[in-house]
């Protein structure tokens, strides 16, 4: 947690003050082990990032005095598409998302993504919500990403992925690509990345008549939780 | 598993015939579900990649007819220098590293790193190997990286490190980098990666002295086992 995440409700005097309870608080005493005097880096949940100076901080509550001061790192340009990954997975790759300041995630089905995925507890808004926030504390962000949930693979390509790709560069990972992926890109883009095992041909056909070309970034197959720090890294 | 490992345990004829009778053996039967006649991905453990045709499965064991016909894909040519991560994190960034190509790793103390975390169950050495084998079965490669574990920071960094960097483009990975992580170097490289809340000053100023160049990534800080990831694959 190298920022705390503040929220409307945290405030007590509707002014600079806050006070904390929960697992902030929690964090703050123990692992940091912060006392009155002490500093530390908090942002305004949606907004604006600075510093908590701590007023008082005892086992019951946290209590600071909050300046924000500067704006949350720059958000990456990107639509990020990924077949729902299992949900073992999924937590980490949403964090990893989140940290590294992804805004628009759409999980997607496809042939190789198993129906039952999309029943999956992880799945839950408050769930997804908690990993998108991890996130956020990690990389001193205060945006939180939106999620959209894609459940129809057809419906989502041909209704939504036009709108969505338009005015950005559209690729689809695939590790038979024809090109190598680019680098360090300098525009907009709408990535696609497949479930494990890839996207099915006809799935890379319907991907490449909605504009995404099929790009390879290695010689090695990688999990999708290593795909996506690659591809983000070699993209921006 | 997307290649099956063979040691020469498993050879059962002095030729191309192998068995196998233990969790790759369940793995084809219950993932793959492959049956006889069915080929699948093999690599001769440190030797060369090709094709296992099944022979015969049942739920005692595993035959199949082995042909090697090509080379592993190639290794980077990185020296990997790891402040030890926490355990729970350090099985999945081996088997990263492991996936990605990477052949050396040190794993080192530093000033951020709990003593107690060098006596995890962890860093024993068949279970690291466990996860370095997973990252090889991945990423379809045949080749054990090496993993040096180097517990005092000095004599590794006095002693060991400038060895170990001669004729690389030595780099350490810090947020305050004055310079910035170059892409795509073409080269060999040593790259040291911090731990949570980074190297030191003292540390910082030793790996320079070592010929390590202090380089950002990103505003953002991300966690160990996403910095990894992306580090390589802007490098390389």
């Amino acid at each position: 947690m190298n920022l705390i995440l503040l929220f409307k409700e945290d405030y007590v005097d509707g002014g600079r003050c806050v006070c904390l309870r929960d697992r902030r608080h929690q964090y703050v005493r123990t692992i940091h082990r912060a006392g009155a005097g002490d500093s530390l880096c908090v942002g305004e949940y949606g907004g604006r990032i600075g510093t908590g100076k701590i007023t008082s901080i005892d086992d019951r509550q946290l209590e600071m005095d909050v300046q924000l001061d500067r704006e949350p790192p720059p958000a990456l340009a990107l639509n990020l598409i990924l077949a729902l990954p299992r949900p073992v997975m999924c937590n980490r790759i949403l964090a990893t998302a989140s940290m590294m300041g992804v805004k628009q995630i759409y999980l997607i089905h496809s042939k190789r993504v198993e129906k039952s995925f999309w029943k999956s507890p992880v799945l839950k808004d408050e769930h997804i919500r908690h990993q998108l926030l991890l996130g956020l504390e990690q990389s001193k962000d205060t945006i939180e990403p939106k999620v959209h949930k894609c459940p129809l693979f057809k419906p989502f390509v041909e209704d939504e992925l036009t709108r969505i790709a338009r005015g950005t560069l559209g690729l689809v990972a695939h590790p038979g690509g024809a090109e190598v992926c680019p680098r360090d890109v300098q525009k907009p883009v709408t990535l696609a990345i497949g479930p494990e095992g890839g996207f099915i041909p006809y799935e890379i056909e319907m991907l490449q008549k909605a504009g995404l070309v099929p790009v390879r970034v290695s010689d090695r197959i990688l999990r999708v939780e290593v795909a996506v720090p690659v591809l983000l890294s070699r993209l921006f």
